[in-house]
This record gives structure tokens, C-alpha cells and sequence, in this order.
């Protein structure tokens, strides 16, 4: 039995959320892992990557510019959004930056744990449940004063030089861990790519691997 | 109630099934979708087409060869076989060629279409369960004749003019539809993308759109 293996020899590992903020199918799947996870006795570990960055390596472009595949995952968005009954309202502008959300999270992530989720959840909750704007700093500071979070040293973290190395260090270790696209799960050592993989994500915590 | 319903109001349309003989996703779309038409009294019109021709418009390089996301197909590619329990060996070459088996599926369509079924299972089969060759016109034949197909007026078939004609204009119209990747299904005029889409299929014939 591992170290990371509770009496029960179930592991009690986290699961790894990769996600990124301008990401519509990752702001479905957050909606959705916690219920999950809770199931199996397991924490998530929500992990914001910036796509712009991973897409280079992969010569993806983002997906509602490509012609045919953009009109179609629009539609499919909305259509999942309503399958699973999460609320939708697109933002004006996608895809947009999210590095000031992302490195938001890993500062608050190093603190308080548990506001990592629940800032994630704000920033995407704003930004996709109501169509708004958190491009800039000012916007993710807002949003993170109205859960709690100290806005004024926020603030500094995010001129941070060592707060900007740590996104691009935790950028980079996604890559290498074959993160590939938003939103990624990795379930005790198994990736998993989109959204429609979390069935596949429950299967595998119930069982451990088929 | 529009012609294409039936008099207890549901449709009666076959669900169109979209698919390139060389995608394993569309392989294993195949071993599902006709059980999902029969619990709604639905037919399926199985309809090959070829990615390379609807890629070029997209910009999409073949799934497998992409950096990063191409191991990761391969392994979810196997893991979605295992869980849905059909069986999978990868032919030598992917992507491959698949214009010889897209044109006998037409020909054979237009006069026994059950066939057409068939013959598309068993050349999916061949290449996907068995990890075999199905590029060359010699094992089109050979796969045709095995499930009572006349091999000799196929093979003239694949150098008719009218049935190379006959696909082309198939896959035109099939861009025209949307259809942007292999499997692909519309379903009354709703277009579902991925065999991990089945989900929705199926709650759309169920329901009639949500």
C-alpha cells in the first residue's frame, strides 16, 4: 500500500482539476466535480492553466474560432449547459485572458485552500453564469473581496514577480503532465480530457481503473 | 404536424450517422447507435465520409499526430473501448485512406441498404476489432463478398465515374450540414458531435430537445 493509500486502500490523492478561466466547458465541469469527488471521500485541487500557452505546443487554436467546429461548439455549449442545468450567459469577449484570475488562485490556493474553489467558482460564475468581465486585475479583485478574500494584499501578490513565476511553474508542470486541453482531470495517476470525460472520472474513482 | 411524423408525433426521420472508416471514435460510435435507434423506433443512415477533405477547411490536423494530444487519444481511444465493452486492436497505419470503402457504402446503399450497414460494421470491424487493412479496393471486395455482396459488380462500382461523383457529393453536402468530425450525428436537424455525444442523441430522441 502507497503512503497516499488510507486504511481502506482507497487513495485519498486529490483530484487534479485543470482548467482555464476562458474555458466554457471547464466552467460546465466545475460545476460538477465537487459533487463527484464528495462521493468517492475525495478533495479536488483546482489548478488554473493558461490554454493560450499550452495551445503553441499543440497548434490548437481556440475552439469557437475555427470555421465549422466554432458555430457547432457554441451550440453544443448551450445545449450541455441546459442538459445538466447549469446557467449560461457568454461573455462579450472569448476567449480572453485569464492570467490575472489564474495567478489570483495559486496566491489564495497557498493560504486558504478551500477559498482557492470558491474563488474559482466566483471568477468563473461571473464570467459565465452572468456574461461578465474578468479580464483585469481590478475585476478579479472585486470579485475576490465579495468572498472574504484581503483585496488590498491580493492586490500586491498580483505584481508579484514570485506570484507570476509560480502560475508559469505550475503552467509548465501541466504541460508535462499532458494537459491538453480545459477542462483536464488527472484521478490517481489517469488523465482524463473534457467535460464529457466525467463519467468516465466517476467510473474510475468507484473502481480504480478498468 | 409537419409529413416526416408519424401519428403519435414523433418523427420518423433516420438519424443521420456521419462517420470516416479510419476514426476509431467513429468505430466505436458504430457499435452503439443502432441500439439507440431501436429503443425510439428509429432507422440509422449510415453515411462515410472523408475527414481529410472536411479538415481542410477546419484546419484540423489528424487527431493521432497532434503533440500531447495525440497520446492522450490513443490511451482515451482504449479506455472508452474498455468501458463500453467492444473490443479494440489498432490497424498498422492511422490515419488511412478510406475513399475505396466510403464509395462501396454508397453503391451498396442505393440498392439493398441494409447492406450498406452491414458492410460498413464489417469493414469497421475488420479495421478497428481486428486491427486490419481496409484501404485497398481488394479488401473492400473481399469484406463485401464475405457478407453476400456481388464482388464483381462492386468492383466495377469503385471505378464508376457516377459513384466517385456520388461521394463527393455526399461529402459536400455533409460539410454543408456542419459536420465537422468523425462520428458526427444529426438527429431532426440537431447536430451531435463525438461518440460521447450518444448521451445527448439518445435524450433528444427521447424527449424531442431540451
Amino acid at each position: 500500500m502507497a503512503d497516499n493509500d488510507t486504511d481502506d486502500g482507497q487513495s485519498d490523492e486529490p483530484i487534479n482539476f485543470y482548467f482555464d478561466f476562458s474555458s466554457p466547458y471547464g466552467y460546465l465541469a466545475a460545476h460538477k466535480i465537487d459533487d463527484i469527488a464528495r462521493l468517492y471521500g475525495r478533495t479536488v485541487l483546482w489548478r488554473p492553466v493558461l490554454l493560450g500557452v499550452i495551445f503553441k505546443t499543440t497548434g490548437a487554436q481556440p475552439l469557437l474560432d475555427v470555421p465549422i467546429k466554432g458555430p457547432y461548439a457554441r451550440r453544443d455549449i448551450e445545449r450541455t449547459a441546459r442538459f445538466h442545468g447549469v446557467p449560461l450567459e457568454f461573455p462579450q469577449v472569448m476567449p480572453f485572458p485569464s492570467i490575472a484570475a489564474a495567478r489570483a488562485v495559486y496566491w489564495v490556493q497557498d493560504r486558504e485552500p478551500d477559498q482557492a474553489r470558491n474563488l474559482s467558482l466566483a471568477l468563473y460564475d461571473r464570467a459565465f453564469a452572468q456574461g461578465g468581465d474578468i479580464r483585469t486585475a481590478d475585476s478579479v479583485l472585486e470579485i475576490a473581496n465579495g468572498i472574504g478574500i484581503d483585496a488590498a494584499r491580493l492586490s500586491e501578490a498580483l505584481n508579484d514577480p514570485a506570484v507570476k513565476e509560480r502560475l508559469k511553474t505550475e503552467n509548465d508542470a501541466a504541460m508535462a503532465a499532458g494537459v491538453c486541453g480545459s477542462p483536464f482531470f488527472v484521478v490517481d495517476g489517469e488523465p482524463f480530457w473534457g467535460a464529457d470525460r466525467l463519467d468516465h472520472v466517476e467510473r474510475w474513482l468507484a473502481t480504480g481503473g478498468w
